[in-house]
């Protein structure tokens, strides 16, 4: 199965980090991965997208066509994306007010005030990385730490684990509460 | 016009940060760019591919298809992506035997053994984006310099400048030393 990633959001953002650990984890799990950023007018704007492309098979389009799960954690990238958005759920961040044009099933996660908690906003892609491993069960969770401690700075193991693993929290918090919005 | 690169070697040589830089270095160059990594049982077994296209229009495909350079850092990869070139330049390391079944137009580089000489194998891959820099010319040297000082970790600037400016020279040997085999 073909499995979808975007993951959109603001350049500083580090949401090409997090596309690429999720793809790595994938491999660690013996799945194929290819992640693609493409820049262009809107990299200049300041926006950012990263996608991920997982499959047991081989992959032959790299790019996301119709993603299985959109990560938007700015407004704009909520707007620009997810009117795209047929199928799939939308992970929007809460601090970004839902529209009612995007019908997509959408999950409203607060991943940035959770990543403000932590108090360190440089790990808000570890978060989001941690809450998409989570809602979309691709990837073992203890791979994914794994996949997180392969590719973070020396001295910062235990902040960006802190991070995924509240990630994982808001994930089985949005699956519980169902709240879908469709 | 769309030019594509390629990017392969081993597992630890950085060439996704090299693929990423130039594909941030093109976008401050005002031009597009799309970067690629695709992992998969080559993956495993150690070895690396990046791609990145750079265009002045829309991309449309991301991937590399016909690349205008392959740089190549070890026999495997050059032996593997050498075979597919029917046009473009290979890059391969001068560590690696020269293979007569491989015809592309190829130049043969220092790459490794300069790096060495420089003293940190970590530096290896932006040796060798200055080499892909230099002979390509698709962005301009100071652009090249301004975007691995985006994307170096703090403290090692001096060092991956060195490592970014001995790649230009060894482009520049090359393209004066025409040493491009057939």
């Amino acid at each position: 199965m073909r499995t979808e990633f975007r993951l959109s959001g603001s350049g500083g953002q580090g949401l090409l980090l997090a596309g690429i650990v999720l793809a790595e984890a994938a491999i660690l799990d013996d799945k194929n991965a290819v992640q693609t950023q493409s820049y262009g007018p809107e990299a200049r704007g300041g926006s950012s997208k990263a996608e991920v492309v997982i499959s047991e098979l081989d992959i032959d389009y790299p790019k996301a066509t119709d993603p299985d799960y959109l990560l938007a954690l700015t407004a704009d990238a909520y707007r620009t994306y997810g009117k795209l958005q047929d199928k799939g759920l939308i992970i929007v961040d809460s601090s970004v007010a839902l529209d009612p044009a995007i019908t997509a099933r959408t999950t409203s996660v607060p991943i940035l005030e959770t990543t403000a908690k932590i108090g360190k906003m440089i790990v808000t892609n570890i978060v989001a990385l941690g809450v998409l491993g989570g809602l979309s069960g691709i990837v073992k969770p203890e791979t994914l730490e794994k996949a997180v401690l392969n590719r973070v700075p020396k001295g910062t193991e235990e902040l960006n684990l802190k991070a995924l693993r509240a990630g994982f929290e808001l994930a089985a918090q949005s699956q519980k509460n169902g709240e879908h919005h469709t």
